[in-house]
């Protein structure tokens, strides 16, 4: 099997939950598994010069319009999350530690997370509701805590970042295959058309 | 017949151009006319506190390669412009000089002008340039160049931006049908769906 699709998500990003709807039914289409990889864009924006696209002049009232039309034109449960953006670090720790034990729940837990934030007002920067959505999948709460605050993942969480930014990730969702980069929920077609033409 | 499509653009812009050669066929898909709209993004840019593309850190490398893969995975004849980005004010006029006069080859000189520049290497910021392409499409160079200095025209694209602006628009292209916004080529799919929904 061809080499799988790198797709960073920061959790705050609505762009990035509506691709994580979708990103396991495009790679099986195209005969890919997906890593799925947290990072952060609070230290990218730093980078990159940007900032949260809600906060940007003019681009703020177009995205957050834009945000409800796409839930609503691909049939994904929307409803614009207050606080937002939140901070996401409890919930990328978690998600690694959970990768690195190899725990078979990682990737539905992201996308509990996501769907919680979301679409049901559920504020996933707070520990405790992380916690709290990982117990009700049969994730041991009191292991994921120590684990969320091991300093090898600390580590690992900062690496991820650091790599994101050397391969050119300036937001997300980005996703990486094989090399070629593509940014946004609205690049899946391009996606679809650019592997077509590699295969033929 | 519905409304026309609002489809503003600057001459400089490749998502503009990309979508220059596909707005007909999608509003006759969707029965409606489109109302080309030229701009300049140099005043928008003020306002968003944005810029050019290619002038941004990190974004800048992925746009460029993002250009010439879109324009490969949709057909469109691309040669990434140098130099780029440029002044398109001779542009802009001659279309709305062209247009207020009711000349039906307004439309194509529009096509014309961005094929000009982003296929075939001409630097369309120079009248010399413009006035050369109006005349090998049956155009009077002299009459445009006189339009082109007229102060009502002048006057229109300083009306025109300020229009844009008070509407949103903070980039190109930027497609608004029924006051719904649209920005990117990659909104095409959107408009589609959209449309549906309300036909429904």
């Amino acid at each position: 099997m061809a080499s799988p699709i790198d797709f960073y998500f920061d959790f705050s990003s609505p762009y990035a939950y509506f691709a994580s709807t979708q990103i396991e039914a495009l790679a099986t289409e195209c005969n890919r598994t997906v890593h799925w990889r947290p990072i952060l864009l609070g230290p990218i924006f730093k980078v990159s010069g940007s900032g949260p696209l809600t906060n940007l002049p003019m681009k703020g009232n177009y995205a957050r319009r834009d945000f409800a039309r796409t839930a609503q034109l691909f049939g994904i449960p929307y409803n614009q999350p207050q606080p937002f953006p939140i901070h996401t670090i409890n919930a990328a720790r978690a998600t690694l530690f959970l990768q690195q034990q190899g725990d078979d729940k990682a990737t539905p837990f992201i996308q509990r997370l996501f769907k919680a934030y979301f679409a049901e007002g559920k504020n996933i920067s707070e520990l405790d509701t992380v916690l709290e959505l990982a117990g009700q999948m049969g994730i041991d709460p009191d292991k994921l805590a120590a684990g969320i605050a091991q300093e090898n993942i600390k580590e690992l969480l900062k690496t991820e970042v650091n790599n994101a930014i050397d391969r050119g990730v300036f937001g997300t969702p980005f996703m990486i295959i094989d090399d070629e980069p593509f940014w946004g929920f609205d690049r899946f077609d391009h996606i679809r058309k650019w592997l077509k033409r590699q295969a033929s």
